[in-house]
């Protein structure tokens, strides 16, 4: 067994500890930083400087970001303060300039002998909501609670990387048992859609045989299940419309006036009547809308951020230009210009059902683990989708899992929280899937399905 | 005094009686035989028959009814129904030959000794629209509701063309007392802004110098009142839409339709939220609207019956350009088109002053009439304010005469009905301007501002 | 073998000819004598002829139509029309007045030897919608184009009468093979979900063990094809709305109106805006909408159709609360009163899967047939799932089978027709089925399954 | 002449100044410390410290202001920053503590001889709305910017306080010529229409004979130009409407939210989309409306300020009624409940045409004053005609002045800006009514009509 290196970097201290242990403290030490999309410039940093403390090869900032793919980049003022404040709080100095301006995204690898190409994903990100400040919200019982005003990790990101490092931790201590190559992949900016593509075009899954993406709690709230992989994670694509009329009193001159918020509104009711599909399921939704400068004039300005999903990429795409249709309609309707862009996308993805099959099996070995579910619809969207296609249209083969957890309040609300026992679980249900899957220790007799590359 | 024919002709008779009771005979055969705009076959032939048995220069049917510049004119078959209806009542089938196809306008003309020329107009026309069946309606109790079913005059032309039909009776009868020429227009399809501009545009209103029209009950519910020269007869666009999308299946492939029911909801909400205009009053109205063939299927069409309206011509062009982005938008945002078309329109006009205050001094020697007013808001349109505004254009001078009258019901209610002794008043009335004017009967000595010919 | 009697009778003429022959003259009499829902009295009077002359057991009118669970039924004034245009196109005067005011429901009964009860059921009514008179729709070219004008059979429903009345005939011709209760059940109006509730209430399919429906062309449009058994037959709930407001003239009073119309319009809109639902599929739609009376006035009246469907009745349920809060706030929102009423109704169903296995293997059997699918999506609404669920829930069993044929035309398009060669191999499915199931003719021997009553 | 004091006091210095460069300097100081409504505290205090070294009986903060009456007051947070912020700009702490918490109200009182009871009043309050930072906006190029970030003197109240300040200096030093009771009315919060209505019930116009207000830069954008009464100051209420729904993820469970965006997106269509009036003018308008959390939620929250206005309060009356119904039908459309509140409020209000003549007369004595005009409609809301139509109510006369001045850009631009050759015209147009009014100075001889107490 390797050494771990002592924790002298303030970032990567946890690694002191024992797995079940480390993988706790690290989710708290994520939830406590929270940060937004394409801004993880702190969880980003930690995760670089702990591979590179445990021996893996890592790549990050632009080598596995590609600048023109990412969609939804915040501001390049907000990018800088965001670097300011993890310079602050103890970044490496050297590990954010690589990532300077939003490139965020890391890639572990670890190679042994001849073998597959495994890749897992974690994704990295929290949202941009203010966490629930009552006395019995666990982060704040727990002193924890994020120090970043208004971002908060409650989707569990913050669990799915503290998983991803306990285990690099766990597998560089195996490192000369791995067969094939290992890619952790810590990706930024899922929330939105954000982060995948500009991951995939960078090539972090080129050559993968078998991947894996987990979620916490999602369809599965009970302590101890397992959804083996999700099918009809949902395409979406997210849409920002800005409509520019022209202002004008509202009493002595409203015909002068082009009422670019009464546009949004017009468009806001008529997304929302999109037709159903005869081929699918379909969503539509307008979550945020705001326009005007005063109450006394014709309203020049208003923007919406809309998304639409559907459980296929061409139902989606029948949908986009319905919607498009809608928002053109409505700026014309009331004068004004409207300006589209794309906030985030992602097509529709499912898991490979014979791959799922495997993840059932090595679940089943998992102590703790007692209810194993083959599959579920994921019913909401996540970019992994996009990874999981990549991988597919390749030859090789993906399951996106669920991992159960009871939550106090659902996904993205305020009180969010889920079990911390599901991390060491996480883990070990991870370690169960390598090892089933030959990709680390011993070559499984009794099931040599899971190590064959893909010709 | 000219001998008064015998009235051998059926449409003709109320000719031989006292001129105090020809005209509540003729209006009373007029409402029994109510006919819409465009299909006023009957009375047209009436009005030139009694035209022609007086004595009168009658034009008709083509020669004051400029083909192109008719608007909303009935679907070709619906003009032939009412061609051949009005054959079976008694019309003459050469008269009704020069009318064919929707030319329904008559001007009668007299000259006298040099002066200036005097035009007076009288709409014709129905209301598509079922007359009260109650017992107590008056038509009913007298025996003269209308025997064409959906079509009743519940706006009071019955009475106007009364007036003008004993007028033409009068003038008649002093035809060596004329001066200058007059002119009686009988004019079609005012009801939706139709007719007025055809009979312009055939020249009926040329070297006009002095205008009247009048209207029954508009601002003035006494009997006995007179609004000398109505002020703002507001401008105003008829606009249908249609729209055409694509049929579907609402359960089986809703995305394939294009709904058209749709597009004219959104269009007809966002008509009334058209923008107030900072330089003067505005209406929009959408009175009728239907589309779709079936409860379980897209509508692939429907079309709407709009209306704007504006104190000026330069408000109403703002209103007109808007409506048409509203049509446009809204079959955009659903992906359907849309035709429109101008189913009628005028401009705005008013009263001159100078001649309503003639109007007020012949008013005040009528008998009878025991309130004068000035002048009033119209509030409405008519398109008598195409004549008024041709005739202001060229130098002429023009008024729009209020006649006060209680009624039963408002304007274009089925059981809408006027005070008849309104109609020997209006009749005076008439006679009394003409005469204060000059243009009739010995000049008035005291006066002699009415007869000046414009230079 | 019993003697089919001479037709003498001109509503049964067709049982003299062989069944294949039957089955299409019998189609094309019907398609020629098309009748609207709760209006069939000519359809239903040959029913009621045929079963009778055929020796069966016949109960119609009240007897097995409920008067008060009638949904949709036209105004009495078009019930009449209808009775005195069947009794003139020679309609027994006896039978006609047992179906009085819309109750055109039949069943027919056979008997035989102890055993279950089986229901077979066939929809009698037209479409209200215009048929095609291109004169190559071939039933231009046959001769046999609806009389009716206005009422097209383009859905099939004469397909599925004929179908009924040629299997009446042959089980009559086999009667003493009669194993259990055979019921044939004639529904009317299932158009708009309107009949099946009636018949169920009056307890039509009270005891039955087994329960067979079809429909030709639905998702299967091969001849030779048959689908076995339809799942996710949508549920369905048919509204229709009613605004009323206060008319006003548009210009001059327009703050006295109270815009019905345009509270219909928000309410279309906002119908179509309904939320998606997380737990299944949902269908909106607002098929017809009219409203006003003239242009210019503001409109005081206007009424939509609308439909909203739904894979589940838990989830058609949300969807009807959500609608009428859609409807009375639009009303409020305009000052105007909203009435609503239910003009069809009917829940979710599925086809037995057992029981769809029966049918397959039945299928199998029948020459002709060629594909054979177990099951497939319905994708609409049909009331044979009323019936299948009032089966289902007293421990029935029951299918819907699809039977393939090509069309010229999606259902319910003015050009639609069907392959009339289905009609044969429909019959002898359904022949298959009952001789399969052991209800007719010697039991088979190689399986037992089908033959059990239930306890 | 009294000595004028000697300006040891930072915000009192102006008053050094001789009178036409005090009215520029003053003008200048209050632009540079804009102030919102009811936060006028550094402007109040200097207004309260003048008057006292000019002699004036000065009632300020609760004396003047009635609490309950004040309309759209700010969260008390916000009302104490600006507080602590006036406290680091000079002013007077005594004085402050007497304003807190938003009653920022000041009136100056000057008694002489007996005689009739004079007010004007001038407004103090800037708008939230940034200003023009362009290097040739004048307030950028003279160094007198706003220095309140976010808040804009765009309105020209600045200056109206200005002519206000330097009139209470030139009739301090004619003290002794005073005859009955002048006061000065300092009035917060106009924008809006917020502030009046307090001083009213404060009792600051009680027992005033003649009232005078006036506006630079309204319908008169001419230097030299004088409207000496407006007429038709639009009624108008200001409402602000938040609506409370439930969230719910946009994908998993949209059918458990109720959507508080949508319900204010249709209430905002239906509130443009409110009904013309036929006995006057109407305005609406939603000027702000901003809804939601996230993109992926059903919005739980929306929020919209609209405001309506009309040329009489009776319609204002309808509009209001209507604008409380379409926000409530749009609440119960889609389930969610909506909260109004009050924002603004104003009667309508004409000058009366005695006063203002007396104005015009008195504007023909004042150099440099080029165009008379004795009235002009308003075209907007001004709440000072709730302390006019209080006045009128109980016998006395009010006029709103109009001060002729080009302008940069329109009222409310963030580059508003007037020429200030305006301020010491007003000056003196202020001075020559009160002269020719005989409150001041000689009575002029020639003219008794202006000194008559009301009876």
């Amino acid at each position: 067994m390797q050494a771990v290196p002592t924790a002298a970097h303030p970032l990567t201290q946890e690694l002191a500890l024992p797995p079940a242990q480390q993988v706790v403290a690290t989710r708290r030490d994520l939830h406590r930083h929270a940060e937004p999309g394409w801004c993880e410039y702190r969880t980003a940093a930690k995760v670089v400087a702990s591979l590179r403390a445990l021996g893996w090869e890592v790549r990050h900032g632009r080598a596995v970001t590609d600048s023109a793919s990412r969609l939804g980049v915040p501001a390049l003022a907000d990018l800088r303060r965001h670097e300011e404040r993890a310079a602050r709080s103890g970044a490496d100095p050297e590990i954010l300039a690589d990532m300077r301006d939003g490139h965020t995204g890391v890639m572990g690898v670890l190679r042994g002998a001849p073998g597959p190409v495994v890749a897992l994903r974690f994704d990295m990100d929290a949202n941009t909501c203010a966490e629930d400040s009552a006395a019995d919200h666990p982060p704040v019982q727990g002193g924890y609670a994020s120090l970043n005003r208004g971002i908060h990790h409650n989707c569990g990101h913050d669990g799915h990387t503290a998983i991803g490092l306990a285990l690099a931790r766990l597998l560089a201590e195996q490192r000369t048992a791995i067969r094939g190559e290992i890619r952790l992949i810590f990706q930024p900016a899922e929330e939105g859609l954000r982060g995948a593509a500009a991951m995939v075009a960078a090539g972090v899954v080129d050559g993968v045989d078998f991947f894996y993406g987990c979620h916490i709690g999602v369809q599965a709230l009970r302590l101890g299940e397992v959804i083996a992989g999700y099918r009809n994670i949902l395409a979406s694509l997210k849409l920002d419309a800005e409509f520019q009329g022209v202002s004008a009193h509202a009493a002595i001159s409203p015909h002068i006036g082009r009422n670019a918020l009464l546009a949004a509104c017009v468009a806001t009711q008529n997304l929302h009547a999109l037709p159903r599909h005869g081929d699918g399921e379909t969503r539509v939704n307008v979550g945020l809308l705001s326009g005007g400068d005063a109450r006394n004039a014709v309203a020049a300005h208003a923007r919406l951020a809309a998304e639409v999903r559907a459980d296929s990429s061409a139902v989606l795409e029948t949908l986009r230009d319905r919607a498009m249709e809608v928002l053109e309609g409505a700026a014309r309707m009331h004068g004004v210009s409207v300006t589209t862009s794309v906030a985030g996308a992602c097509g529709a993805a499912s898991s490979d059902e014979a791959l799922a099959a495997q993840v059932a099996k090595a679940a089943a070995m998992v102590p703790g683990v007692t209810h194993i579910r083959t599959t579920a619809d994921f019913k909401g969207s996540d970019d992994a989708a996009a990874m999981m296609a990549a991988v597919q249209r390749t030859g090789g083969q993906a399951v996106y899992i669920g991992l159960g957890s009871p939550l106090r309040h659902v996904h993205h609300h305020p009180g969010f929280d889920f079990d911390e026992a599901v991390l060491p679980l996480g883990l070990a249900l991870f370690e169960a899937i390598l090892r089933q899957g030959g990709h680390v220790g011993p070559p499984p007799s009794q099931d040599p399905d899971g190590m064959q590359t893909r010709s």
